[in-house]
């Protein structure tokens, strides 16, 4: 089941998508909900960030080829940063080139969105906490990753985090390819059996520090081939059995 | 002014706090607001965070004498990170050890509290910003910090974030005493007037990249004296101006 966030004449809601419309779901997906049966056609709705993580939970270097592309090595435990809520962009919305980087590059990621409150979920609870799959770019600003020892601004900046353009429900995310183009050209191409630790180690490593909220989201890596963005650019994140996720770089206003 | 958050027979509220009562505020402290007259005794009701910060952005090694105890130069940019929503607790609030981590440290810090949603701040428009000051403890796992690159999990795990008691919002921050207790012995000491960058520094710095949102928490750095926290210890944060921040250290459960 596909559920997107959309809004429409000003009202904000869930819905399943089906075929070109979508089910407008009475309630929320964090619990049971019915399917209203009211279809709103999807090309008159705005697709929105298919939810409101109060956080993002990053993972760095989680595919060898992509660490090696950087000259870092496969590190011993995760690396993990965060990317806060006003990162969040959705399907379609602008990616605004920062003011304090020249060198902003895309990360095509499967993310995980978290469907329920958690902390020190076992390994074989792990698949109990996720509501689904989406696409997601991380978006960086390498210049300034290489020159900030912690990430906060490099990788935390507004509009860093397009997310969309739903999450996928019922897939299984062990071996999906993972595709970024830039203006139709590919740059990346992953699959996310490569990924160096599984979902399940990167939930478990995460929730032994600290509760995952509903609408919380996993970043998982990205694959090798990452490079610049520029204003006037469209990039475009496909994941097998999601969808694409699509925006464009505008100059920061 | 001294703004507290409250809780009491489950209702949650904003009050003014006045010797030892709280006016209790109609409405909330990020607009204009009156008192209700209604007073209520502070030792009957629990003290909660003062806001409930969408993020709080901590800036690393931004006192020297603190950088150079654990062996750091003062960087050349200000090293920002986040702390969750989930790793705020209250005045009062039990630390909770963590169980991936045998070295947990206390860091007395000057908190920033925001009062309006703000990008791009000009340095001399920095008042406008802020709302008040409250005091915060950065509680860090240090040997965790020391073997993970980004310090999502050393520095974000749930109830590393004790900020309180209250907001004070009529307050001069350049240069006040911070000093920081362990079981009433003190372990830290300093004053604000030897931050490396100055607050106004920080906020340009961090909104150039970053919307802040009205409840969003600045943490400034933290003096030299950092050290061990254990399973019953009481940590104590104090801030000329401002009061006293207390929280028990307790075994995770």
């Amino acid at each position: 089941m596909r559920i997107a966030r959309f809004s429409i004449d000003g009202n904000v809601g869930f819905g399943v998508v089906e075929d070109d419309a979508l089910d407008v779901i009475k309630g929320h997906p964090f619990a049971e909900f019915e399917r209203s049966g009211q279809k709103v056609p999807l090309d008159k709705v705005r697709l929105l960030p298919p939810v409101l993580p109060n956080k993002v939970v990053g993972v760095g270097r989680n595919y060898a080829e992509h660490a090696a592309e950087l000259g870092n090595a496969v590190p011993d435990v995760p690396v993990t940063f965060f990317k806060p809520s006003t990162s969040v962009i959705g399907p379609g919305d602008p990616i605004a080139y920062p003011s304090f980087s020249q060198e902003v590059h895309h990360e095509a990621e499967l993310a995980v969105v978290i469907g329920r409150m958690c902390r020190e979920v076992p390994r074989e609870r792990v698949k109990d906490v996720i509501l689904g799959y989406t696409c997601a770019n991380d978006v960086t600003a390498r210049d300034v990753q290489q020159r900030e020892k912690q990430w906060a601004r490099a990788k935390g900046f507004d509009s860093s985090c397009p997310l969309g353009p739903w999450v996928e429900t019922e897939l299984d995310p062990a071996d999906l390819t993972i595709q970024c183009t830039v203006n139709g050209e590919q740059r990346q191409l992953g699959r996310t059996s490569d990924m160096v630790r599984p979902i399940e180690d990167l939930i478990v490593h995460i929730t032994e520090a600290m509760t995952l909220l509903p609408g919380d989201v996993i970043l998982t890596g990205t694959p090798a081939g990452v490079g610049p963005l520029n204003v006037g650019d469209e990039v475009a994140v496909t994941i097998e059995g999601i969808g694409t996720l699509t925006n464009k770089v505008i100059k920061r206003g």
